[in-house]
Order: structure tokens, then sequence, then C-alpha cells
């Protein structure tokens, strides 16, 4: 069984120490919980509601040369465990990204940069062009998304057909009306879109307003039949959560005798959504 | 606004006599609510559990010729509305299809053949090879598709993008285990992909277990937002509920003054979805 953690944290934008300190302990409680796996949100290291492009651009660091993955690799090491986590990025090529990384046993395995931005991100970051990541571990393959994402059938599909056992997804969900007794739809669409792809998926929020922005605090973890185990929290307060994950589950995609997710597809009647 | 209803039966495998009577019940019940569509249940006039594909094909009639769709014809006259239901279907090249009709004014305005077979209607049935149509009447634009073609976000992203304002589903979802407290999962997906594609979907569903087979009773109308505005029903009896909808909402894909759900997916990333 591989142990999976998801953080909910409370952060505060441009205090890239504070920050860094309540990641490091989030880090150790999951370790606590024998966590191979550990999920931040996304924009750790810097928070998320920048007044514009300035301010980021003054928090940001390359990923090559980032204090904070430093910190990310010192933990994996320190507590043996794969971190998953948002941090803003300074391209090579002087633009700006709102990028995740896994990081494990000192390495960097790989940087991910969003590609579908949300709202005022489309004034600060470039969105990334490359598709989401799927790292080989020993205890599994770890995909990679974040946030926003999420909200694109196509991208979890990818990811899922690139073979991930877990997609991660560091988030910072802005909360929204929820009617009573409903749960939010951002925890809803990650429950519909692990069951479609008989996936795991593991998402850290945030929570305390920052700046006027409030959040879902919806950090979860879904079986690949769509249901909980562990979350959603869906309240404002930080949380560390943990789940056992049969992570071979998720390379069965039959449903019956008949029928498997992936080969049940007609990919040849799909086309026009790739258009 | 528009009026839609959607209706959960009580069917028998076999009694196309009686499954058309209370189709027809359904209907004057919907009717009664104002109904300007109405929708009917997967395999409406035959039942589900066949015990074979003879079974089936000794109740199948062609499209043109089906004393079932000219039931609903007259129905669709008497009571001035829309009707979309399930039927079994004998093609003209004597194979049988899962099929649905969109019929309104005395005429059948589409038949779609379901193209993602579930369990055993693969010994009976052979898969539709055309994409969910989207059919343009007074009040809006109805999306068809049928049971598990919902499971694949790329069906339903297709009929969103060909303009359907609503997604109209036959089912019949066999039970599967739910966790204490949770939704059924058929039911969570549709409300992930109603909220993905901005659309509402409409789902009418079995009840009353059928040759050892139990339904979900999902029946369920759900917003662009992604939250029910009727149902789901999650119980084993018949029902009929309905909606007042709004169903300009599903041509706005806006999400903020920054986002829209069609113009910021990233096509030219999402190729190896459609291989």
């Amino acid at each position: 069984m591989t142990v999976i953690a998801v953080c909910q944290l409370a952060l505060s934008v441009g205090d890239v120490t504070g920050n860094r300190a309540a990641a490091a302990a989030a880090v150790a409680e999951a370790a606590e919980h024998g966590a191979d796996l550990v999920v931040l949100p996304e924009l750790c290291d810097t928070g998320y509601v920048f007044s514009g492009a300035e301010e980021a651009r003054a928090l940001a660091a390359p990923a090559a040369d980032s204090p904070t993955l430093r910190h990310w690799r010192a933990l994996s090491v320190q507590y043996a465990t794969t971190i998953v986590a948002g941090f803003c990025e300074l391209g090579d090529d002087g633009r700006l990204y709102n990028s995740a990384a896994v990081v494990s046993g000192d390495e960097i395995r790989t940087v991910y940069r969003k590609a579908h931005l949300w709202d005022a991100e489309k004034l600060v970051f470039t969105p990334g062009d490359e598709p989401p990541p799927v790292v080989d571990l020993p205890f599994g393959r770890v995909g990679l998304m974040i946030c926003y994402d999420l909200e694109f059938p196509e991208w979890v599909r990818l990811a899922a057909l690139g073979g991930a056992d877990v997609i991660t997804a560091p988030v910072n969900w802005p909360a929204s009306e929820v009617p009573a007794g409903e749960r939010p739809s951002d925890v809803v669409r990650v429950q519909g879109e692990a069951s479609m792809n008989r996936v795991f998926i593991a998402v850290a929020d945030r929570c305390r307003a920052e700046r006027g922005v409030s959040w879902v605090g919806g950090t979860v973890i879904v079986s690949p039949d769509g249901y909980p185990l562990a979350g959603p929290v869906t309240a404002d307060h930080p949380a560390v959560l943990a789940a056992s994950c049969d992570l071979a589950q998720a390379r069965d995609k039959r449903l019956t005798a008949h029928n498997d997710v992936f080969t049940d597809r007609r990919p040849t009647l799909y086309g026009p959504v790739a258009k």
C-alpha cells in the first residue's frame, strides 16, 4: 500500500519564509502518517493573490536555482518521501510560470507549467505548452497538473492514458456559492474524473482568506471508484489528510467482464474534440 | 424558461404494451408540469435485461416502422411536447442497435445509436458510429446520448461543442455499491460533466429490479453549474421530476472576466486524446 498525504495550508502572499515553514511542518506531519507521497498547494512558496506581475516577478525563482525547491529536496531526503508542490517559476526565457515540481530523493524529477490559466493569472503568467507529466517512482506512477487544468477532461485523460496511477493536483480553489447540502463542484468534478479514468486523484487546496479571496478548502484524496478516501475537508482550516492507497487498482481499467474504460473508448470518433 | 421533465420508470423486459402504457402515463404527468421536453429511459419499449440476442431481436423494430415511435409521435402531438426516449432498433442492415429518438410535432427528429456498449449489450447490439446528435428545437438545442456514453468525457464534450444546451440521456444505470453518505458515482459524473461543459444534463433512469438487476434510480436534471435542479431520486420507485431551465445559461461559457470553458481549451495539446 502507498500512503498518500494531502496538505491544506494557510499561506500568505509574499511571505516566502513563513510559507516554507508551513510546508515543512505539513511534510513533517505527513511523514508521521508514513506518507510515501505528499501533495502541497499551488504557488505554495509565494501565495496566490498577487497585486500584479511585478509582485510575482520579485518573488519568482528559476527551478534550477530556487531556494524553495532546494528546501523541498532537503525535506524529501529528511523524511524519505516524495513531495509535489506548486511554486512561482521564473523561466530561462524571462517569463513567469505557475509551476509545480515532483521532488524525490534530493532530485527534481519534473517541473510542470500550468497549461490552463485562471482569471488574473493570465495577466501574470505564461501558460505551459507541455502535457501533464507522469513520473515513474518506486511506489507507482505520479501524474501532475495544477488547479484549473483539472476542469479540462482532455487533460486528465492525457495523464491517465500516459499511465498515471495517481494524479496529483496542487490547487488554490477560490470559493464560489454552493447550494445547501451540496458538495462543492470542484470536488465533484475530481470525483467524476477519477471514476471515468479509474485513477486516484490527490488534491491539496488552500484555506484562510488571502487579500479578500477565500478558498473551497476542498483538499481530498479520491479513489478510482470516484469516492473520497480522505476529505474533502470543505472547511477553512489547515489539515493534513492521509490515505493508504493500493495504486495497482489504477492499472485495472475493467468495469465488467466486457468493459474497460480505456479500450471502450472510440477515439476514431473523437476527432473534433482535439480540434 | 424551458420546462424539462425526466421520468424514472418501472419497466418489464418483453412487455412492450405495458411499457408503452407506463411511458404514456409519465408523459401525461410531465405535461401537467408544462414540460417542453420529456426524457424517458433507455430501451424504454422493450426493457433491458434480455436473455440474449434472440429475445431482443424478437422485440426490435425499424425506426421508420416502429409502433413505439408512432406512439411517441402521437404523444408529442397530444401533449405538444418533445419526447426523448430509448428503443430497441432493428437496422436496415439486419443488426440490432440500442437507440434513442427525439420525437417532436409528430416527427422523428433524430435517431441515435449508442456508441459505447455496456457489458452484455456487446453480445446483442452493434455500436453506433455517429457522434451524439444535437437537434435544434424552438426552445433550444437538445443533445442526445445513452447511458454508458456519458462515462466518456470526449462524448459529452462533442455534444457540448456541437452546441447542445441540454444533453438528454436515457439510461439504465445498474446499481453498484455506494459508500454511506455518498451520492452514486453515476450522478456525480454527470454533475462534473455538466459543469465542465456548462450545459444542462437531463437523465431518465430505471427503477424496480428486472431479472435480478437493480438500478441506481438516479434520475436527475443538472444545471451548468453542476448542481441538481431536480433529483437525483436515488430511490427505487417511479418518479416524474420537472425543472424550469433557462437554457440561455448554457450558451454563456464564461466563468470569469478572463475565462471561458470552451476558449480556454488547448486543443493543439490534446491530440493524443483523440487517438
